[in-house]
């Protein structure tokens, strides 16, 4: 059952009113696992977002409680993501120098331009945009996304600087500073990656081994990426690493988030808007997917448009405390969900779990090392990248492929923003090429009956003196041309024609510019002699053209059926058809 | 018949092979009314376009034998037209100041890029693109550039200086303006107006009276402009207008058209590759439209690919000629054809035409006002102004008029390309958003028979046990998130549901999106325990997913019918309602 009223718009008033002990258990539980997770997330994606990593931790606080307050989906794990953090990255490294006030406020803005993007599309019930990111997109777009990540990783993993967004730049960059590599970061950097690629699959049997609870073993092994900055830490400042040149987190300071205000400078909006823009989209179609995938578990449902709502107010949180964008994860929600989150309760004692940290754990941050959280980096985004979808992809439909290679080429090699937007309106120009050449086949009757099927596939009788075509698609902008087309180059082959008949029994829907189409072809049948007639027009069809007055300029008539039409036309030859010995083949399509 | 080999690409080879004496003669009448149309017409839509008069001239010959070469349509009249010229004045005027000799060279290299593109679609048979613009985009814009060009053009008629290229702009230095408002020529200005006016309507009937014949009268009042021209020529050396202030075309160099090259600046390039790609598509839908019809009229066709290249050869001929982009005319075509014009030879005895005239007629043309000229262009863009549409699209589709009236604002107020973008944008969102939601219902078997129909609207019988879904749409990106959020709505609400069958007879294609979706759904479902089945599959359809391995992991059956599939899953429910009292109404539909 969808709730009702206020229930709708703030969900918590519908899972507030039934909490009970074993769900504050379960999701105080999971808020525990989550926040484990989440800490050096949070650091490691500020770091990727060119961001001071107090900002990770800040944008992990309150935009957790505005989603639980306003979000429908009870597992979803909202915070720093890796692809929206490069993608802040690049928006805002466009318009201010990382490391100035100016990014930090840029990049505040941009959370706030975000969520208010969001929250008008849910307000709006616009959730439909999304709809523009076909599969092949988001699939390319995020496969893209990891390997660039993953490759600017190599730098703060290795010790040596890097700068640029695309495959190009991070290379070039770490070829000019492949001398420059500092060996103990560079070790500390290749054990930790070691180490958490191993932790994913090897860390868990190892623990079932020593006999602990399966679960448990599960919970610990998640925690993987925590207890690798655990020992860094430790070794770090064991060895006074920090003093041998390994660049560590350093002061955060500590404290409660912020009050901050987006940048009230309009031309900094209009140039951070399409990124916004971006940003809202593919963060609320990545989001609205892990939620429906973890929700169907459950048999739970969520709202796509109150999503929106509980992610653009999230972002606004992040616009208010210091963040930036944030949007639902994938790996933290499964996290979420596997350790029994039951409410997105979990998700306020989460964000209380990150303000602890703030509060008291800066200090113990200090001597961890950037590697380390590089290696988190790529561990958690080598996992995102999946090129066998490529191969799958060109197996079921060559279009589909092209769309999804082009968003890969160009977001490795131009940028994040221009390979969602190629991908798109390669999609669309598809969508368009495809539909804008409808199926349609000239009809005939087949003998002893009254059914018309495709002259080239059948045995049909024709009359010479009318043409039929069946269309099957509705008639819109993108194909009314064709249409025009198709029944010229049919005329013009067949000068003996007096009657043309365009059957439309799949014809859904006319819209503005087939219309047009339709009267230009009236008229210049008429021009050449020759009627116009429809049969087997739907019924609200019908209704839309009556209103047009366009049935009252056509030179011919409206048919209910096909076969009454012929009979009417050309009376002879539809008897003579009928009354034929049956063609049996011909009815079995 | 489709010509075949080098006369698809070179129609001349078709037509010139039956080349006649008749046919000449025709096609020369046709050329020199066409000439007398053109020369004012040429000179007046290259000072809208802010280039020197001689452009205009230019723009009339090589791109008029190119045409004649490789174009399909044997009565249209390319050439300089108002539409166009205003988007070379909006997109060159962006890049240079207007009278430079950059600016020249700009709209050369606009021509050039234009050409390009155009003769790019036509050789990749691209010509699908032009399929963007809906039809209440391209009315709209229409409409709206007249109104702006006829706006501009009360500057030169009253001797007020103007720029800009909107309304406001327009409007605002009309009304600083005011006060310089030139006297002599006002009058001259609108007196030409007056008389061009009712040249249009009132000529002819006099010159019927006057006892001439109806051909000769009907070709008369289509020179109306030439006479207006000379007559103005003649008053203004009379009077020595020119001497009290009176504005005049002025010297216009003699001669060949010049050999001109496009700038080989890429920047310049890049700048102007958007407005060339609008200025292709809009002139080549423009110019298809009117080959269309009037090739329909003589039960002609034309193949809007090879139009393409027809098209791009003319731009590229504009481009090394000294002339702008050009395109086929709407009234000049129509004019050609009722003078008689059967072959693209009058285009060449046209062009022969324009030649002579730069050539000799550059001393008469000394004192044309441009007034004159200006009078000739309002009274030309104003019979494309047709607010009518706005009505009867409304009538017909709310989301259509929308897209028109989105078109004419912008157009109007912001810019011509910012009009277009806008109406192509609008039109696809809108019709993103009408595909998203597809039409959808959940099916009941009509009792006493094995059919199947919406439980909303029939007396059926549902198995607890089984939900039916039945689409009435292919499925691809933009509804395929829709599909899973109604699907998971109905089953949440039924929990007793064991199966899930989804009926898809009007599902003629699943693209990749869609098929990730189904996926998804199949997973999904699997989760809430409920088998996933398929029913009624279309034969490609089928084809295609047997490629992709969703078959293999389908928790459920494809079955041929529906009923079969009911008759599996709950045979008892089946039988029941195949064995009651058949339900007649429930089958009228």
């Amino acid at each position: 059952m969808k709730p009702k009223g206020a229930a709708r718009y703030l969900p918590i008033l519908d899972w507030g009113r039934e909490y009970r002990g074993q769900t504050l258990a379960s999701d105080l539980l999971a808020a525990v696992i989550v926040t484990l997770m989440l800490i050096p997330q949070s650091l490691a994606y500020a770091m990727l977002a060119g961001l001071p990593p107090q900002m990770g931790l800040y944008a992990s606080i309150a935009p957790l409680l505005a989603y639980a307050l306003f979000g429908t989906s009870r597992t979803l794990a909202v915070g720093p993501v890796a692809v929206i953090s490069l993608m802040t990255a690049a928006a805002v490294g466009r318009v201010a120098d990382a490391g100035t006030m100016g990014y930090a406020t840029a990049a505040i803005t941009l959370a706030f331009l975000s969520g208010a993007m969001l929250l008008a599309m849910g307000l709006l019930r616009m959730g439909f945009l999304a709809n523009f990111l076909s599969h092949p997109v988001i699939s390319g777009f995020i496969t893209a996304s990891g390997l660039v990540i993953a490759a600017s990783q190599l730098g703060p993993l290795l010790g040596v600087p890097i700068s640029g967004h695309t495959l190009i730049d991070v290379g070039r960059s770490l070829w000019a500073g492949a001398e420059a590599i500092h060996g103990p970061t560079a070790i500390i950097g290749a054990v930790s990656l070691v180490f958490l690629f191993w932790a994913r699959k090897g860390l868990k049997p190892l623990l079932l081994k020593a006999r602990l609870h399966p679960r448990l073993a599960e919970l610990i092994a998640r925690a993987g990426p925590a207890l690798a900055v655990l020992a860094a830490i430790g070794i770090v400042t064991w060895l006074r690493l920090d003093e041998a040149g390994v660049r560590t987190v350093g002061a955060i300071p500590a404290g409660l988030p912020p009050f901050t205000l987006p940048s009230p400078d309009l031309e900094l909006w209009s140039l951070l808007a399409g990124s916004a823009l971006l940003i809202s989209v593919i963060g609320f179609v990545e989001s609205v997917s892990v939620a429906q995938t973890l929700a169907a578990k459950r048999r739970q449902r969520i709202d796509p448009d109150q999503e929106l709502v509980g992610l653009g107010a999230a972002n606004m949180a992040a616009s208010f405390s210091g963040g930036y964008p944030v949007t639902g994860g994938f790996a933290r929600s499964v996290v979420n969900f596997d350790a029994g989150a039951a409410t997105p309760a979990a998700g306020a004692f989460t964000a209380a779990g990150i303000l602890l940290a703030g509060l008291f754990l800066t200090p113990v941050l200090f001597n961890l090392p950037s590697a380390v959280l590089a290696a988190t980096i790529i561990v958690a985004v080598l996992s995102l990248v999946d090129l066998s979808v490529l191969r799958r992809t060109f197996a079921y439909s060559k279009g589909d492929f092209s769309a999804m290679a082009a968003t890969i080429l160009v977001t490795l090699l131009i940028g994040v923003e221009a390979g969602v937007v190629a991908g798109v309106a390669l999609s669309l120009l598809l969508h368009l090429y495809k539909t804008s050449r409808p199926h349609s086949a000239v009809m005939g009757q087949v003998a002893g009956t009254e059914h018309f099927r495709n002259v080239e596939r059948h045995k049909v009788v024709v009359s010479p003196k009318i043409l039929t075509l069946r269309v099957d698609e509705s008639l819109y902008f993108a194909n009314a041309r064709f249409l025009e087309d198709r029944i010229y180059d049919l005329l013009v082959e067949r000068p003996e024609v007096e009657h043309f008949i365009l059957m439309c029994p799949a014809v859904n829907a006319i819209d503005a510019s087939a219309l047009e189409s339709l009267e230009a072809i009236n008229q210049r049948l008429k021009d050449m002699g020759v009627a116009f007639h429809l049969s087997e027009v739907k019924g609200p069809v019908m209704d839309r053209l009556r209103r047009a007055h366009f049935l009252d300029d056509l030179s011919g008539e409206v048919f209910l059926s096909q076969y009454e039409a012929v009979a009417k036309l050309d009376p002879g030859c539809a008897k003579a058809a009928s009354a034929a010995p049956r063609e049996e083949t011909a009815l079995a399509r």
